[in-house]
């Protein structure tokens, strides 16, 4: 039928059309059905009914759909039923635990692309995944299908290394060290990271204090090939766009199905052209994987996955069961991070845990003795020259040193409330503390710990300072840190155990 | 913060309030996330983040919520961030396969009642439910979160009798004939039924052709305790609303999850204070029950549940490869059961289910030989009598008879293609045919059944007659007839088998 085309002004995470009740009834269609457009070029999208924002005869279309299909506001468009698309087969066969082929996998991907997938359906095949999962093969094709549906960064030089970490565990701000002693040592290193999305402060939230972490393809391209790294957001350009669409739908049912998690690291991978990878595995009570078992599946896996995809990997499963270094949050773990550039030697844990795993990039790259040779090239300041020329390519401020760093201006100290021994830290508990503070999106806000696991506080000892950019965030986070008390601080006798025939007789 | 409460005048078959992107920041809301809105009483909804549509400052509400929590357009309400309600770890929990305790249960089902989970989470919900299941222990759980969060009928007159078909058999118009028997023999049975979602004709879809359906809970009590029965439809009262709330997400996702199915079933008749229930498993390809096997694991499913829930359950297995009947559609269906009542022997099919199900429960109300008493009632006028009583209590005509049922006006016929026996009927595409032609929405649409399984056509003769109200609505129909071809015709030579050892010569 014919339904004059209006222009729908809403930003919403998934567009959809509005239609009168009486001629979705009209076109058999039902809330999240959809409807095909056909303009001077054709569109499938849902239909959300109404009788009140629209009028029996007119169609609400949003801006970009408009665009995209050639529709002309107040003149009169076709709209025709449109069946599921095939994909939504496939959702339903993975519901029942089936294997699907590569076109179906396909299907998906690029229906999700197209947002010809209601949100409902990704919920149901996320949930699916998380379920009933894939097996390798599955996700050897349906990393292809992420790639295939973005955009790939193709380099004039070759090999190109890459590095990933698995996350989960905060402090984790090893990356641009890694990247600068491996560009240093003349290997090319084109390194995309994420935002935070659930945790306190991503790679690129704390990159972004220092410099820009938005670049286009051809200047990423360009600092590569000459400076031979860089730390950039993923998101800035369009590679494995799929996986972006999903995210917020995995943030809300709270799950990142494994399928779904090892394909789109290696997409983002692959679609950077990488030639050999690292990834780091963090192992920990508050990280992803929580045993080493789990770990060493993982990095089968993924070592698998990286032959049938042609990439090189390697994994390093790391000590995830505290945050790495003191600083949690963008502008501390920036400061943390150029501090040890700069030759500071602590927190002992960053460096090591640097050092190591740029080592293992350095002989997948044919460089014999790597750590020892990664710690020669941060000590003797090569890492910081490189450093300081990719922030520079970035837009930063040429000789940036960790004094440019503002930190938040409102400090709380958090106190032991009794005199013993640091027997586990919550990385959870101080991730939601942080997040209190306004981390990640005010820069200063975040935690500095001075104590971490196995040392001794006496009662009143600052066991750790929360920064924050305004006073009320900061009382917020410090109620907050006062209830959950992340750092668990016990005498070194943690339980009595009596005597089981003593037991008996209570 | 404090916003500025302005309304939302849209439709939404999930009720979301919009904020600005800058406010969400501050919020510390993402998309889907959750604020409370603090009016004179609070309410928990979910989050969609706009740059365009809302002003800094503002925040969109709908007109449902605005007055349920007592906010005024224009003036300020406070908006605080909610976390996840708990309910969404019961989701988890069912996805990760566990069994969920009565509280867990009740909480999801209490958070879908009030809006508080999203669509994504419902749909992850109902995609675990359908993947993981539920154990009979759950499902009676289930089953009373559902009753306790809706209206409960409660009658003056016990025993309550009650009937319910698991459906997906086309052309089942037994239900007003049952309840006409049963009341008939001077039992109380207050029967509400559905319209049709994918089907082309629920009983209430072809019972509204002849009588109100919609009846408020004090008038179907009355009339039940009167008269004895009613034909209503469950919709019109409030009873296991949540039930209703997860229809279309199921729809769109193609699943109906056996817990779900049958908490839906159980609630409906328990809301209703059923005593004793009876129900038929239309067992068939086509149906929802494959399977002899199967169909025995949902009566065994459904009496264990009866038991635990306090309902005297029988079930009966029926004959559902092939349409009930030869009418499909509101008007047509209407027509076939009123004749029966009037006292045509035909279709056989249909006078013998209803008296063997009608004889089932005036059993379990201690008559004996309970067919053979159920044939009298038809047979003797006494049905048709009660029947007319229901339907004149109902608002329906006095001394209705089948001549007073108006059918589409426009009729194409389908004609046998080759000579030969019906070999099988494809429902599915009956029920396409049926819809295309314009049912459930169009009375007047629908297909009349000249032959069925078994009988023989020659070439040329009228295998089935379809009705619409337009002749477009009709000759669409007629294509997708003759393209579907759901009367498969066949000699009575099948497939010729070749001699194996000729076959390896070849």
């Amino acid at each position: 039928m014919k339904l004059i085309a209006k222009l729908f002004d809403v930003d919403s995470a998934e567009p959809r059309v509005v239609v009168h009740r009486d001629d979705c009834r009209e076109l058999g269609v039902k809330e999240m059905d959809r409807v095909r457009l056909n303009g001077a070029s054709s569109h499938v999208i849902v239909v959300s009914i109404s009788d009140t924002i629209v009028k029996k005869g007119d169609i609400l279309i949003p801006r970009t759909i408009m665009s995209k299909i050639g529709a002309v506001d107040k003149k009169p468009i076709e709209v025709v039923y449109s069946p599921n698309p095939d994909s939504v087969k496939g959702i339903r066969k993975k519901m029942d635990a089936a294997k699907l082929t590569r076109d179906e996998i396909h299907e998906i991907v690029f229906d999700i692309l197209e947002n010809r997938l209601s949100k409902i359906e990704i919920s149901a095949w996320l949930t699916a995944l998380y379920i009933n999962g894939m097996d390798n093969e599955e996700i050897a094709n349906f990393t292809q299908s992420m790639v295939n549906t973005g955009e790939k960064i193709l380099f004039d030089r070759t090999p190109v290394f890459d590095f990933h970490s698995l996350g989960g565990v905060p402090g984790n701000k090893i990356t641009p060290i890694v990247v600068s002693i491996v560009a240093a040592a003349g290997l090319m290193i084109p390194k995309t990271s994420s935002r935070a999305i659930s945790s306190a402060c991503g790679t690129s939230d704390f990159v972004e204090v220092f410099c820009k972490v938005e670049l286009e393809a051809a200047k990423l391209k360009k600092i590569s090939e000459t400076v031979g790294g860089v730390f950039a957001w993923g998101g800035s350009m369009n590679i494995a766009p799929v996986d972006d669409m999903v995210i917020d739908i995995e943030y809300s049912l709270g799950i990142n199905p494994r399928a779904q998690m090892l394909a789109s690291i290696l997409s983002k991978k692959l679609a950077m052209s990488a030639t050999h990878l690292l990834v780091d595995i963090p192992m920990g009570a508050g990280t992803k994987v929580k045993t080493l078992e789990e770990a060493r599946e993982y990095a089968r896996d993924l070592m698998e996955l990286g032959n049938k995809l042609g990439i090189r990997t390697e994994c390093a499963i790391t000590y995830g069961d505290q945050p790495v270094g003191n600083a949690i949050g963008p502008a501390l773990e920036a400061r943390e991070c150029i501090r040890i550039l700069e030759g500071n030697a602590h927190p002992a844990s960053v460096v090591e845990k640097a050092c190591d795993l740029a080592g293992m990039i350095l002989e997948m790259g044919g460089v014999p003795d790597g750590a020892t040779k990664a710690r020669e090239i941060l000590s003797s300041g090569q890492a910081l020259a490189k450093f300081r020329q990719i922030a520079e390519a970035q837009g930063g401020k040429k000789d940036l040193t960790s004094e440019d760093i503002e930190l938040g201006k409102y400090v709380n100290d958090v106190k032991a409330v009794r005199s013993g021994y640091v027997h586990s830290i919550n990385n959870k508990d101080l991730v939601a503390i942080a997040r209190a503070a306004g981390a990640p999106a005010d820069k200063g806000a975040g935690i500095l710990l001075l104590r971490k696991k196995g040392q001794r506080a006496e009662k009143g000892d600052i066991l750790f300072q929360i920064y924050a950019d305004n006073q009320a965030k900061a009382d917020r986070a410090r109620d907050i840190a006062i209830k959950l008390e992340p750092l668990d601080i016990e005498g070194m006798l943690i339980k009595k155990v009596p005597n089981p025939s003593a037991l008996k007789s209570i």
